[in-house]
């Protein structure tokens, strides 16, 4: 019988790339997607995409109101940057950084977790790029590990112990798409646009295309995504 | 201008004290409930009653399913425990644990506090008694504190330092019930039994209920409950 892992997943290229790693590692893929209220919600409808391609075991879709929170450009109605250079892990935070997103996916996936006698958990973090996100490094992820094994009665009681894999964390955006490549996904199943056109198209200017685009192009791979 | 606190508010004795408190020590209170899929749903009415009669400055209500994680009495269709004696820290956790809730909640209340600004969260857990939670342990609260300040751009931005207050981790039922008496807490207005009847009254029977009459008659403080 195969481990499990709870696998989150966005819909995008790295999240893709992640459930796919996890599936090749042996794992068993529980899928986890939310829809926090992010003005780019036709993700949510690439995540079952790419969940039904990979064969998931099972995918959990979460609803929860970042928005009642604030505080982001993902959420709120700040406008989201278009047409700025990709740059290497950005000095300055950008305003798509969502307050304490990646502590609250991982929290419901611990409890995912917890709650099917998982102890193994994938998020598709990157701390290359222009992200610049503090809840996408390796002190982060590390740290909620910790957290995790005092956090559950699985951990305490000593039936096993959490493991957060973050295999994309030292990995840009071409060597994910490589890999990604390698192990079979469908990178036009997956969405990356912050801010996409009615019609569905990729807008081509907010950062995330940009980062996407340059992915494809470093990688040497086509790019499958119809942009506006 | 007052520094502000998110307070997690379940309505219940504990998170009505720990509000309480947070007043007293001159926050502006940011109280957050939960609507989880909890079979005592009418505890969401009371944290609105507390919070009403607190004059919280915003109360913050956000849906989440944990029942789609499943395992525990208090989502699930498993029978809540009747008739047990009340017992002091216990051996076994019990089955109304929510597998990783408060890991869920603080992370929650870590996403509002970012996004308003606040560092200072409080909840109101407590090692003592029967819960047995691992999610309520001083270890706990102190791990997700250093989580806190490495997930976050307010705190890796050096704008402040996460405080997560456990005012009660140390305390009793009693000695809670006194604090909040001390502190003009209405608890008629609180909620603590896991499987109150059709008509609001609390069950009596249920671990919650045993210990929150223990609490009352130890503390000499009438208690204002209304039982089956």
């Amino acid at each position: 019988m195969k481990q499990l892992a709870i696998v989150l997943l966005s819909g995008g290229i790295d999240s893709a790339t992640t459930a796919a790693i996890a599936a090749a590692r042996g794992f068993s893929v529980h899928a986890l997607s939310f829809g926090y209220g992010q003005r780019h919600a036709v993700e949510m409808a690439a995540a079952g995409r790419v969940a039904r391609a990979l064969g998931v075991a099972r995918h959990c879709v979460q609803s929860i109101d970042l928005r009642a929170y604030g505080g982001s450009a993902l959420t709120d109605d700040i406008d989201v940057p278009m047409d700025r250079p990709v740059v290497g892990a950005a000095d300055e935070i950008p305003v798509t950084y969502v307050p304490a997103r990646n502590t609250v996916f991982l929290a419901h996936a611990l409890a995912m977790a917890e709650a099917c006698g998982a102890f193994d958990i994938f998020i598709g973090a990157t701390a290359v790029d222009y992200s610049g996100y503090p809840d996408c490094r390796p002190e982060f992820v590390a740290k909620f590990e910790e957290l995790a094994n005092v956090a559950t009665t699985a951990a305490v009681e000593g039936r096993g112990r959490f493991r957060i894999h973050a295999p994309l964390i030292e990995m840009g955006k071409a060597d994910i798409i490589r890999e990604g490549v390698r192990l079979g996904v469908d990178f036009s199943l997956t969405h990356s646009c912050y801010a996409p056109l009615a019609n569905g198209a990729a807008c081509g200017r907010c950062d995330s295309c940009a980062l996407r685009r340059k992915g494809f192009e470093e990688a040497g791979v086509t790019d499958p995504t119809r942009y506006a």
